[in-house]
């Protein structure tokens, strides 16, 4: 299978940019400043894993017309000066007196006119990454120019993908259905679930995962507790679901499925609970085409699941994914926006199989002109067993 | 080698709680509100990967008299109930109407009194993890009590590790020792620099890691452009210098080191760069001690390296290290903290060996009542060749 390219074509950014540019118009925009990782990844394809490090703010303007501009540490100059950015301002972080601010603040008094609004993330599912001390003295800062909401305009952008995004998200499930595939080397009786873990990520890797950037999973008999907790020292045990959910990253972008496997046999009870959430996901599969709303995604899942209107524990049965590992919307009744070709979801269907257990099943889609195409390759439609 | 126990008896965190409430008390702080990961986790345990998602918020309250309040998503409910936490109050999340900022007030109405004060993250490398539409809302559902910053209080505390968490990081660094003593096993003359990422990944993971948190790195001609670069697919060539700087997790503690190798034989202007920064390591070694100050080390080390008092790209010689990749202090001549035993830090001295081109080294010490000790396995004192 031939790779798909690394990164993308400097005209990709250029669409992204002229597409916020045109919304920023249309809002009264005259810019939009950027403090998080996928928000500047999104414009610059700035891709690294030093976001770990919670110590220096990193900042991108996106002005209502022409380029991009990026105020960052001097530890970024290098990787950011190959990206297609060519107004890139720096500095020594961190600087314990000005981290940047006057920088930005300088930037912004000369991209945006005085009295002019700056948009910043405010809404749903986003944060500052700036310290609030620092956004009240950029906002000191700026003269006339006010901060206000980004009116979610970046969110309408990322929550369709682009080709080359749905090839890197595509590559990614590929490689996590590969290492699902080979559990049953890692997954035997009497090994403990974090032994699981480190192997399967192992596999992951050895499939060609750029790093696994996440996986929950559990294991217990006939069911577990949860879908988010972190491995326990607790061997595999004749009887149990064990449950692995991934998020592995390929050039930057994410799957997120997961996999239920027998150890030993299965009970019926649990055989039927499986059989049911792919039943479920096969609904929404059947259900999603474009002008179907997210919340018909979650109900003919939840017809399936005789879960009802109401929510599980989770909150949710499904997501957007893409460039973070859960991304708007999210499958819930009150979700009405309409699905479009070009978005990713995951439909993550659960069940209870007794009291404080459940079963948990996901699958990564992208909708088309059509209906939905598999991303993750499908789940065997009976509960894998591993017998011994 | 047994080892350390995972999490930490619940008297740990009544110790952490205790002290933050002396110093809430010392300022005058009714509450301090938690948001972000490593915040919640310090003062409950609650380790979870799940934090990767960004859709739901996680609060926390600490009051400045009696138990800490979790206001949690429902996910996290069987999680957080396995830990010392007993008044947790959940929703369902995401709730397009309210996502926990009901729930949140009322808890803070509860347990800080009108007129009362609520500390809040807002200095250096802090970021407050809520929509800032949500933080507007819930100040004006709070009545007469008032958000403040939280006056550096939890820097301070997580600044002092206890036992527990030196071992736990201890664990993290002779993992990714062992690690490092392997890369000849993957690094050869023509394999692609990714797949020595993959493959490093690989060994952490059989090394014992729960996960590889971080990992960066470069190849290049006696030299590398940056420290934070993703993997490129250039295969090593002789004369490459190779370097790897990771973190791995070991039961939510971080390490933070690098290892540099040459690919082939290593010219002598390389050997000569790799002594001195190993030589400046120990330079700030020999200088760490209780009472003596970060700025100190960084002092130690330039004097060594020969860049004097202006700050490299890096903007710092080296930093904290514990739940997060880095933490507080920095390595600059502004920081001004006294060491105290407990204390880890990372030394991490760069130099200049060409235009465009650095070498880095980076070990880890804990400050002990005599002086410093290792936590990473002191790397070699002359330059590691992988003669083909």
């Amino acid at each position: 299978m031939s790779l798909p390219d690394r990164g993308f074509p400097a005209a990709e950014f250029k669409t992204r940019l002229t597409r916020a540019q045109e919304e920023m118009g249309r809002v009264g925009l005259d810019a939009i400043l950027l403090t998080t990782e996928p928000e500047i990844r999104y414009f610059s394809g700035f891709l690294t894993r030093f976001w770990e490090s919670p110590t220096r703010p990193w900042y991108m303007i996106l002005p209502a017309e022409g380029a991009p501009v990026a105020v960052i540490p001097s530890i970024g100059a290098h990787l950011m000066g190959q990206s297609w950015i060519e107004d890139l301002r720096t500095w020594n972080s961190p600087d314990y007196e000005d981290d940047g601010i006057s920088l930005l603040a300088e930037a912004l008094r000369e991209t945006v006119p005085d009295g002019g609004v700056i948009g910043l993330a405010h809404g749903r599912e986003s944060y500052v990454r700036i310290p609030l001390a620092d956004l009240a003295r950029l906002k000191a800062d700026i003269g006339q120019r006010r901060i206000t909401g980004e009116a979610g305009i970046l969110r309408a952008l990322r929550l369709v993908k682009s080709e080359a995004e749905l090839s890197k998200i595509r590559r990614a499930c590929g490689i996590a259905g590969a290492a699902f595939d080979r559990v049953s080397e890692i997954a035997q009786i009497g090994v403990p679930l974090s032994e699981v873990f480190r192997r399967f990520q192992a596999l992951c890797l050895d499939e060609g995962a750029d790093w696994v950037g996440y996986l929950a999973g559990a294991a217990g008999p006939g069911g577990y507790g949860d879908v988010i907790s972190p491995a326990s020292e607790t061997p595999l045990a004749e009887g149990d679901v064990l449950m692995l959910d991934t998020g592995v990253v390929w050039d930057g972008y994410y799957c997120d499925f997961d996999r239920n496997f027998a150890i030993g046999a299965a009970s019926d009870s649990v055989k039927n609970a499986y059989r049911r959430l792919v039943e479920a996901v096969e609904a929404g599969i059947a259900t999603a085409r474009p002008g179907v709303t997210v919340a018909d995604l979650f109900h003919a899942m939840a017809r399936v699941t005789g879960t009802g209107e109401g929510a599980s524990s989770a909150g949710r049965s499904g997501h957007g994914l893409g460039m973070q590992l859960t991304e708007w919307p999210s499958l819930i009744p009150a979700d009405r926006t309409e699905l479009r070709p070009g978005m990713v979801l995951t439909l993550e269907p659960s069940v209870d199989v007794g009291p404080g257990r459940i079963l948990v099943h996901e699958e990564n889609i992208m909708i088309t002109e059509k209906g939905a195409a598999w991303l993750s390759p499908r789940a065997p439609a009976d509960m894998p067993e591993f017998l011994s």
